[in-house]
């Protein structure tokens, strides 16, 4: 079987957002039904109803009535909502049931760390202090005035003092008895605190499917804290289009999309201020990254013609807006700046990673490849920086896949088959549930070097676990019922083959696109940079073995992990490199691939396994 | 009677915001008590009860159930809400009612005319065509740039487009089919409209009582249209400090003050945008002025500090607030331009009156006094401007008064006393039903040229109409009831002489010091002008005879109307002389009057009628 389906012994278990469908037996809990499908809902208190970590909402299909556990613990407006515990929601029929983020552990590889960074820190806000002589009957200043005032006679420039921070400077002044740290932002107060406080930026790099926050401490420019957390959209689509498509036909959508994600990022910004003690008012300044979608998305601004040739951005400039403007909770006067967009599917997120691998200055011949549901592909060669966008699909986040799974404990992170012995390696060492990325490309890989397939990607009957299923179909056998997690074997079908197939094909003639601009060949190549969560957790030799990388020295290549969440810290606390990044954008070259003659024929080409 | 109360055959009528109370005879509908009390409530129908316009709202006592035109013409909410209409309504106890702004006729004496003005048309916002190239597969510059561009093929400056503009430019330039009219202000893109179109901009004058508003046609300098409207604050308090407190005392006070006045502009831009026949998106540039209170309620900014000594503003300082962040409706990029504050009790309205009336310019000696429940006073002399303000309250605009009333029809607006007959003039010479500001000033100096009383305002029992009242104090019949529009009398008491008395003391004092500041005295003024609408209808030689001003000759004064409303117009049209009102107002002494020794030895000497 391809897909679950309920019999008299099995009932459907649809859980969304995360689009997990599972079979699971009878009288079974919906806690349960999670885990067998991996996905990581919380459960601290190991199913015994008291924890309501693993609170989900039930949207359809026949359930039982709420435990005496869940009447103790939910409000009569949680439940009326169809909010309910999966551990204590026994399924009658086929249910679907929405899992909200904050239910979801972590995702065990979200990437927070990256390459290190040596930028001097030189942000765009500073601090000066003051003491302000109050008002008295004979200096009737007003409260703004007084500000100013203490500024020129330091010998300060004017400052720019807006309504965010009007709204409240005479309540302020007053309850810090007129002695103040100001932070300002070219010549613009942007918090008035206390005398002495800390201020703080954060950085976002806003994924299609994840976001990464980080804390940076301004006046040190170290990495306070971190934070990893699905993005809410995913509730509204999978995909770039599939939410582009939501915004624009249902009223308000864009609205509904920008609101998910403020909401998320608000609530990670009040996790961070409190794991470091500190107050909304000290986080001054924030940079934020995402694909072109997502930055648009976040900013508020059009989307629809991303999808519509010849699919061009609102906007590609650099952009700062107020964080109050987009509801965002940081220092009154406080500005989000955004990476400039290079292209409708080339984003800030890759400006990004061009500013934190040095691509802009680098001497060398460097390809650099950010993999995710779209792949960007940069590659610096003699002075000039070729850009393009390869749609690679969801496949490596294990969607479309049929034992597919994100990268969560239990999912099928390595393979190895050898001498006829297949050999698993999971997360966290948990019995297997299903794939993960860097899984099924390494299946793939081993398939083809065990000779179970041919180049094409077919699979040869009568080779290793090669079997047909019930319907009548070839797949591969990875793990036996009797191993895994949840009983059932986990299998690799023709059609999961294919899936990576497409994808690696996307990649590797995106990438000989650009070698050919260029004029030059692979072997010109000194390194290939692959970032982004999924590029470090993959073989590379492995990718190389399926052709999604040409076949070069595995010395050339280095796995960075989160360039791009790298290159936002680094706008954050090095105004210079904001500019810095802005001008080099300006003279990339974009190479559209779908407008390009040859791209066919080299996508035909990768498609083969070696 | 001095006050209206309740018996077998009458029942009182409380009307709120406007805050008349009367009593009327039983059986008679709240329009007829509203017509009785000259309180200027619309009825198109003539009370047939078909019209809607004279909507009020029942708040309290027993009325008669919803008569078949009130079920008809009203719906199931607005009778729940209490609402009713006035000439169908008959109440069978004492009763309160609201009266909304939309009822009340515009004030018939609201100044929207004003002196001319001769300043050269320079607006801040100006206007640029343009015609785009679409995008195509081999141009594939985001919608942004390409205006950018297509600035810097012209040769022009480099423009900013800020959030507002990007949130539509992908629709609006495909909807433009790329052929555009750019409203730009100092570099920065207020809105995008079709070739050729219109630019308007607002003018705004905020006082505590009433709003102006003035379209301004920005190509011509030509005004459009003009409206005025009562502030809608009123429903929470009658001035400044009883706002204040409710701003500061209530949660969200200040916010829904703001709101209350945001939403009554709101409606106004729509109006004239309707008489005008233009969008929203084609007022691209507004200028607001008002007293510092309604200046800072205005803008959402601190009050609080107002009213506690030594009262300052939170800012003085011109300032430019993006309209849709106070929740205006003009073009999406739209600013407020406010002028600057001078002190806590001389606001923006005043600098207005001071760039209108060119005191900035002037070689002359000249006073600049703009009536109202605060007065501003400004004195020009020898290069030097001086400006104070006086607490002269409510009793000009016909509150505090026994049967004081608001400048309406039936209004007495001038009285005669002559050989012992007492001649009355009325707004729309409707049969008197009570005394607006002029009329109450007249009638005081007829009374003291007559010998009706003593300098002190003392009634002399005995002399012409005066007569003892019910609670046995001497008072002046100035309208027998056989003559009034209610059948009743209407008078004059001592304790309305006082009234008076205080107001012009408070006045003349702020005008006396002033000069002693200047170091000249009153026969060295070469030009009184008197500001405002109160200050238009007032008979100068009897303003004199009670004190209220030196005893110059008539020709030195000139009564100039809403100098505040013309001076937010220059403002408007000339970019110039916004910046010119900066510089000047940074000059301005303000005198303190409350610590001021000689103040109270003034006011006390003012206070004598001659």
């Amino acid at each position: 079987m391809t897909q679950p389906e309920s019999d008299s012994n099995h009932l459907i278990v649809d859980m969304q957002p995360v689009g997990r469908r599972i079979a699971i037996e009878v009288g079974k809990t919906l806690l349960d039904a999670a885990q067998e499908a991996g996905v990581g809902l919380v459960s601290l208190c190991g199913g015994e109803g008291w924890c309501q970590s693993c609170l989900v909402r039930h949207t359809s299909g026949e359930i039982n009535p709420p435990t005496q556990s869940e009447l103790d613990y939910l409000s009569d407006d949680e439940l009326k909502s169809g909010f309910r515990l999966a551990c204590q929601v026994i399924p009658r029929t086929d249910v679907r049931i929405d899992i909200p983020p904050e239910s979801l552990s972590t995702p065990q590889r979200l990437q927070v760390e990256g390459v290190d960074f040596d930028v001097p820190l030189a942000p765009i806000v500073e601090v000066v202090d003051l003491e302000l002589a109050p008002p008295t009957i004979e200096d009737l200043r007003a409260d703004a005035d007084r500000i100013e005032d203490a500024l020129a006679e330091r010998g300060l420039p004017e400052v720019r003092i807006e309504l965010p921070i009007l709204t409240n400077v005479s309540e302020v002044l007053r309850k810090q008895k007129w002695s103040i740290r100001l932070a300002l932002r070219e010549n613009e107060v942007i918090a008035i605190l206390p005398s002495g406080s800390g201020i703080y930026g954060i950085s976002v790099d806003i994924g299609t499917t994840k976001l990464a926050l980080y804390l940076v401490d301004l006046l040190t420019g170290k990495v306070a804290a971190k934070v990893g957390e699905m993005n809410p959209q995913i509730a509204y689509g999978e995909d770039v289009v599939s939410r582009i498509a939501y915004a624009t036909q249902n009223p308000d959508g864009r609205r509904i999309l920008q609101n998910a994600l403020v909401d998320a990022l608000n609530k990670k910004i009040h996790e961070v201020r409190e794991y470091a003690g500190i107050n909304d008012w000290q986080i001054v300044d924030a940079v934020v990254v995402g694909n072109t979608a997502m930055h648009h998305l976040f900013a508020g601004l059009p989307v629809e013609q991303l999808v519509f040739a010849p699919y061009v951005p609102a906007v590609n400039q650099t952009l700062d807006i107020r964080a109050g403007d987009l509801g965002i909770s940081l220092a009154p006067g406080a500005y989000i700046h955004l990476l400039p967009n290079i292209a409708g599917y080339v984003g800030a997120d890759h400006s990004a990673v061009i500013l934190s691998t040095e691509l802009w200055k680098t001497e060398k011949t460097v390809l650099a490849i950010d993999i995710g549901t779209n792949t960007e592909i940069s590659l610096a060669s003699r002075g000039r920086l070729l850009s393009c966008s390869c749609a690679s699909g969801p496949a490596f986040e294990g969607a479309h896949i049929t034992n597919g799974m994100r990268a969560a404990p239990g999912a099928i992170e390595r393979v190895q088959i050898m001498d006829g012995q297949i050999k698993l390696f999971t997360i966290d060492d948990e019995p297997p549930v299903g794939i993960c990325g860097s899984g099924i490309l390494d299946a793939v890989a081993e398939m083809k070097a065990a000779n179970l397939m041919d180049e094409r990607g077919a699979l040869i009957e009568g080779r290793l676990n090669v079997r047909r299923n019930d319907a009548d179909q070839l797949e591969f056998l990875l793990a036996a019922a009797s191993s895994t997690g949840h009983g059932r074997d986990i299998t690799v079908s023709r059609k999961d083959v294919n899936e990576i197939q497409l994808a690696k094909a996307a990649i590797r003639a995106g990438q000989e696109i650009l070698l050919i601009k260029a004029g030059i060949t692979a072997d010109d190549v000194d390194e290939v940079i692959i970032a982004g969560a999924f590029g470090t957790y993959i073989n590379i030799p492995n990718a190389i073995e399926v052709g999604m990388f040409p076949d070069l020295p595995v010395q050339r290549f280095r796995q960075i992990g989160n360039a791009a969440g790298m290159g936002a810290i680094q706008a954050l606390i090095s105004v210079e490199h904001r500019k810095l990044i802005e001008k080099v954008i300006k003279d990339v070259d974009y190479i559209e691939l779908t407008t390009y003659a040859d791209f066919q024929e080299e996508f035909v080409k990768a498609m083969y396994l070696r």
